[in-house]
């Protein structure tokens, strides 16, 4: 159930609906826009509550909500989610650029890859530093280690770092060191991690499930935002289906379409959702004349000898540079602005 | 099993290839590029026969091809396959918009559309006089009637016309209204009317089958060029997969992908692609900037009350005129061109 | 809208009801069972009908059917649907097994097959004579001779035959020649074919589209019904899935699903529903457990050098005689029967 | 790569084979047959040492495995594996049901169930301490005092439990009161649960993710063997298509195909396999048909007020019943026994 105020309401007529919510044992979730107030109700309220409430000084009219997710709902929160990470906003009018090698190998190689992020025009690093793999036997990631050579390589360069979370226990240092943390498309229904990260202080990338409903994947956001953690983006990363040519089929009006039924930011990854190099550039493209706020790619300098066997899907540098160059004539003619020439930040503090 | 002539070759030496191959009772298929001319081959060739081409003049070189496509392969024919007709060219630097009902009501009703179509910058007019219906009690479409309101509507407007046409014995009197005939979804594999348009004389957009990989696609192409025509676009429509949010998943992957694998111009439908009004908009931009050559979208002066009940999915008037204001903006940053405020031509020949 | 006739309800009463529907220009489908009989009402009912109808003697009930399908359903005809050929009967307690090659490729071979599928304990002999194909070059069956040599061979072993039909101008042909019309996986909703079976005076196998939903299936079989033809089965072969080890993926909740929305025999088709010779005898057991009418199973005496390359599917010989005398003790465990030890009959006139 | 020893090798062969093996710094993982031995090596082999290994006597064959997965596969592992647990046997020729609630809700209702299940002949009883729940405000299971209540029963009845484990830290607590652990469908690839699996000391059942290829389910499974427990049922439990009439659609043909591939125990789950009470009974003789080793199947004595919701598919007792009656007559048919008439046991040690 959601309460819409009237027009600017007081705020103290604001306080006394969250009051009457509250004696009632349940929570109220104030969402302030422009000119309405929108409160959710989390919690079973009985019908007369609503009758209640709907007599309110203060209140335009209280509708039941009947989806499953409330918080990642937009009618719940009806104004974007826009995420401010030191100076770089997720979900507003900037187009947000991730890039960065699949895994990180060696303090060198991200280091290097960092700078060329940088001078690319993108403002964050990616770099896994914990893999999930399909089998045990297959590199996993270099671990911690990977995730402070990361976060040197970011602060030195002035970039956000991102990286992938696989299991609770390691959500308190990858905070620590990660400015974003990933949820990988396996894990998007590992409650638990998502519960954890919920109370983890730090924005979070989800993965859609990669044969997850948007119905599922809101539910999982969900997780995170019922655990008091508001900083949720949603990546769409490709769904499986019976075409094998490329690694997935990205579903991109996965990003209208989450945009419609959430406030949260949508982020597109066309690196797993073709799994092919050559068909990244036209997939980060469509991505953002459909409307993501963002988009994560993989580039390396040397992907034919990466660590992960991913380089298949990995952009060279150049070619990196060149579609970034691409995406700042493009981002103005969807309302988004993105800009190659930013002067390198010296670094910044984490 | 292709042939590459060496860089400007002269006709003579092309020409005795060619009588080489024919002599082996094979056919053979020139395709000549700026530099280059590549020469297939159909039928089953003797290993020793491209020993003999291999040292011919003019050869620099011979490979096999494992496609089991070959006219539609890129291999065959390195160059983009253009269609021009009646001065608008499909498959080249501009960008074709197609725009009309899902089904022709009435004279009137078609009249008024092309009009809009036209007036908001589109160069063909769509709309279906045979419909697939999955059951046999839903309305058919109003049959050749419906061609003839069709093709004086696109005559007076000055809009090329495109039409489904869903069995063979239908496919003259198609290509005598239309100027494009259509396959659709349901009879990509019907392989008699594929064969039948192989000789209809007009250009015809073969549609995905929505659960037809990439391969099966190319191969469904191939009956119709290997009947004759080379004038084939392929349309990206949707696929089916576990979402059901939306209508159809639209894989704008297959846009590069057979682009990369086939010369043909690719198409895109965001109508049947997502079966949602407020999603055409973000994917007809997203096709053009993943490089598709047209769109083909449904448009609607009431959708709520059309024959189909395929209302849900067809633009308003105003949408549409909207979204190609947007598309002029869009296509010169991926290389097309379209305007919008072409002097509307009075009406041109059929 | 079907109306429930009270028990025992006598013939004049029926027809009373009959005449009242007609008079409204509907179509009434009367469908008798051993105490109720349901009259099924096929065009638009105006209200005021349902509430006459209701009131009228020897009416039970009047129901309004919200299927899209309306003779396929069991609602409609609440007694399976028997076909009964030559004697043998396919939907009630006989299983029915129908054996034979990919395609027909000489007489020899069909003769020497047939003798096979007939000692073993099948009823009726399977064989293409028109293949449809993927690709245009590949074998695309041996046409109307084919359809001879099958007629003879399964006249001399005593077998019926059953071959596809891809195309409404050889459904007479087929007809003249086969005892049942099989319409294959891509041509379910080739809507011309379907409606030219519906007049065929045979018996159709339809087989189910590869990404076709049980509703879909359902209405393809109406198309056929719709047009006069009672006599239609339903077969399972496998749906495409993301799972690409096996051809396709073998839904056999398909089985019961159809048995209860629907009153026609439902065949499954093991062969091309895995596409691996060895997963067809565990799911051909699998089939006739989940309550399959009958199996379509391909068998080849020299599977390696089919001339369709789907030799990897085919039962040799051996296995398949094996598989028959397994589903001799499994039958009546599902209350069927199934004898493989039946004279041989001569031959029998079709 | 594995070695395959030469008929009956003597021991003092083998271990001299073992032992060149570990020099080389590579596990050897020994499974005896009846007549030959295979030994697995574990780890990246230099090429010399096949040679070497190949010289050696008692070896007949040295075999490179190119599947990603080892100890799950047949290559490494010819005879099947067979579960003894408290004198139940699982893998070999005993069919084993698994009956009982989604959720245990109180102590009485999984008392009442179990005695249910002991008298209809099941062997192992299940139900559910901990929920995955696509929601978090969804029901999640009762905890810890579920497992104690279930246990209880179990003992009381004489039958094996097993209950679902969601996450690491509560492996231990489930391996101390349940006999059998089960992975569930969407943590089939929490690769943390899974290592943490692999040193539990109980038995498991992995259920194969709603979307894993044959490939991913069988890696996964390695995990959980790599980690030192050789005790692993694979449970097909219907994977994810287009198809939504069901909850899932059951994927048969992975019986056959996992048990080719992998020498592990093959379970079905017909209750989530297909969503729907009334198909879980042909769906359930479907899988014996096909060759499982057993089911596991909801049954709850109010299906309607089920704590979960899922009572939908749960069977009523009676039906429970007289299915595993009709078991009892099909297992002989396809080589598995199973009796509905043995004593029940008084109570076993846990």
């Amino acid at each position: 159930m959601i309460v819409i105020t009237s027009n600017k309401a007081p705020e103290e007529q604001i306080q006394e609906i969250v009051r009457v919510i509250e004696k009632e044992g349940l929570q109220a979730h104030v969402s302030r826009g422009t000119d309405r107030t929108v409160i959710g109700l989390i919690g079973k309220a009985e019908p007369k509550l609503a009758e209640h409430l709907r007599q309110m000084k203060g209140v335009e009219n209280v509708v039941k909500i009947t989806k499953s997710y409330k918080l990642a709902s937009r009618d719940f929160h009806p104004e974007n989610t826009v995420i401010n990470i030191n100076g770089v906003s997720i979900g507003g009018d900037e187009l947000v650029v991730m890039g960065g090698p699949c895994a990180v190998e060696s303090a060198s190689q991200i280091d290097e890859i960092a700078a060329l992020v940088k001078a690319a025009g993108g403002q964050v690093l990616r770099g896994g530093a914990f893999k999930p793999r399909t089998g045990p036997y297959s590199f996993q990631g270099i671990g911690v280690e990977g995730l402070i050579m990361m976060a040197e390589a970011g602060k030195k360069h002035g970039l956000l770092t991102i990286t992938e979370v696989m299991t609770p226990e390691y959500v308190d240092i990858c905070a620590e060191y990660a400015d974003i943390l990933q949820v990988g498309t396996r894990n998007m229904q590992n409650f638990d991690l998502l519960r954890k990260l919920g109370t983890c202080g730090k924005p979070v990338l989800l993965k859609r499930g990669f044969s997850a409903t948007y119905d599922e994947f809101l539910n999982a956001a969900e997780y995170i935002l019922a655990g008091g953690n508001p900083n949720v983006m949603l990546c769409e990363r490709g769904i499986r289906t019976f075409e094998t040519y490329t690694r997935n089929t990205l579903d991109l009006a996965a990003i209208p379409v989450l945009q419609e039924l959430s406030h949260l930011p949508v982020i597109s990854d066309p690196s797993h959702g073709t799994g092919r190099r050559e068909l990244v550039e036209p997939m980060a493209k469509a991505s953002v004349a459909a409307g993501a706020s963002g988009l994560i790619i993989e580039m390396h300098t040397d992907p034919d000898n990466s660590m992960t066997g991913d380089g298949v899907q990995s952009l060279f540098p150049d070619q990196f540079a060149h579609l970034l160059k691409d995406l700042e004539k493009l981002a103005p003619i969807v309302g988004k602005r993105f800009d190659t020439a930013k002067a390198p930040a010296e670094s910044f503090p984490h």
